[in-house]
């Protein structure tokens, strides 16, 4: 049996819980946990916003632990390895997708807290290729939170090529966000940050941001305009995503991270007229997961956390909801 | 003095109309017109449609003819050489597009009928970049529309690194989609037209097309989802864009060469999970120009066109907006 913390009901409160795991599949590994970072996703899978959630639902995707068991077909990984595992669990391994490298646009893909339990626990299983040995100079303890928000906004970065001299603004300076500044500083980039908090314009700043702006003034936008190569939007809200497009460069891209629920509404002609593009991503695909660590290593990029126990579980979920968390909080058991 | 067809107010009837160039640039060309086509652009810039329309208006920019005159530093090209001429006249020529090959994404290029006076003349005029040699295989009554219509739906091949694996669909089988099947096809693609016209659905086979689906059958659509690498939409009105995402397989992209009015209303969430992009693109680049010549000339592409004297303009800009043009209309002096 696994002991974890579940919740039982939409937005319920989460409890003490038990499963049964069954065998070990041949292909799988069991991690000890010992620090889940809490994501996003986590509160839109608990108050099943998304319309896929089964309860008891055991959250958490962003795990660091150590290798507990190797199924038999599992040759890459052994006990005692110190690991991360993020929002995908596993892969389908055929088709179209997973043959490409793009395992994590596999629409077969088995996410690690769909239909199955994750790392709020004291164990977690998942298929041995979708867990990652953490490279040494990495800290447990704020490592976790790499594993699906990191990944989100470092794999744009490889997907389209981006050039160490670009220009590129974040919006959102959160979870994702504050790690995105971190990578595209690192990456030799002209960093600006976009949130609606000034004390957050300045925190920007520490973090890898050369510039901060306030995201919703339209007046800040417009000082900007045909200033950047690439956007990411890592906020799930509406903003006026036509003056986002306006501070593109021709060929410039606005790509969205965060899941805004919104349509975008977005007119045709500046698209045209400066051959720009908008576009989307998911986490990214073990192997730019080993990129993003190895990257992540050499320039000592790390998550701003903060801690909590897993028996806190609720008041760190709490703490999440109330948007005052900077920037991302992290389970240890 | 230039004997030309000019719209004195919008949607205004064609009139002759003279107009005194003043000297030569020397950088510019003088063109004898032989051929103009009528692209739809002309029918919205004589209506004003853009609010950039300055009246006399001389439309066309879809021009075949030979050089008249030469100006002093356009070392490139000499009198009597057959040339075709398209949207833009001129570009700034030390901006970063200019300066990166992308002269067609130029925020000052200059457009042949946007506050000057285009090809429904005996003579026009553009800057010596803009106006290229004709292969000697390409008939010069039908090659006019390849200036603006043929590499609006050639560039993105070329700026997508399009394979010849891909599958592509293109929307609207008019002016630019008749064309767009073609080269599609002569690229080694799978091509999928979507027309909302049965007749052209037969027509769009014999074009280059290896499926035509209806484009406005939602079950059509059902029927091809995931599908699509690449969708060209060369319609000016409002479909479905959702529908059309789904089926776009991962990594796919919704590319529009029609200026639809109308916000496109975009959903994120299947862009994320499937790492989709949206897109649009103007005309092309003077080198991009030159390899859509040359790969026409290699496969013997060629607009399908009515012709019309020159002084049959109005009747024939009456056939253009009654919609039963197939493909293009080309005006002959």
């Amino acid at each position: 049996m696994i002991k974890a913390y579940a919740a039982f009901k939409p937005g319920g409160e989460l409890r003490p819980y038990e499963y049964d795991p069954g065998p070990l599949g041949a292909h799988q590994v069991e991690i000890n946990v010992e620090h889940c970072g809490i994501c996003h996703s986590d509160l839109s899978m608990l108050d099943n916003e998304w319309g896929m959630t089964e309860y008891p639902l055991v959250p958490g995707h962003e795990v660091i632990g150590t290798i507990a068991a190797v199924g038999g077909a599992a040759t890459h990984l052994e006990v005692g390895q110190r690991v991360g595992l993020g929002w995908h669990s596993g892969y389908c391994m055929s088709c179209d997708s997973c043959m490409s490298g793009d395992h994590n646009l596999c629409a077969n893909s088995e996410a690690t807290i769909v239909g199955r339990h994750g790392g709020f626990a004291e164990k977690v299983r998942a298929s041995a290729v979708s867990v990652f040995p953490l490279p040494k100079s990495l800290d447990s303890a704020t490592a976790g939170p790499l594993f699906c928000g990191g990944i989100t906004v470092f794999n744009p970065l490889t997907q389209f090529d981006v050039s160490s001299t670009a220009k590129v603004g974040v919006i959102g300076i959160g979870g994702l966000g504050h790690m995105a500044l971190q990578f595209l500083n690192a990456w030799g980039c002209e960093v600006t940050a976009f949130t609606s908090s000034l004390a957050k314009q300045e925190e920007a700043l520490k973090l890898g941001a050369h510039h901060a702006l306030s995201s919703r003034d339209s007046s800040a936008l417009e000082s900007v305009t045909g200033h950047f190569d690439l956007i990411l939007s890592t906020v799930n809200i509406k903003l006026d995503w036509n003056a986002y497009m306006s501070a593109l460069k021709p060929r410039g891209r606005l790509h969205f991270l965060g899941a805004t629920l919104d349509p975008l509404d977005l007119q045709v002609f500046p698209m045209i007229l400066g051959q720009r593009s908008v576009s989307g991503s998911p986490v990214g695909s073990p192997a730019t997961i080993r990129r993003m660590l190895d990257f992540t290593a050499r320039h000592q990029i790390k998550p701003v956390t903060e801690q909590f126990r897993l028996e806190q579980v609720n008041e760190a979920i709490a703490r999440l909801r109330s948007g005052q968390a900077r920037y991302r909080i992290v389970l240890s058991r």
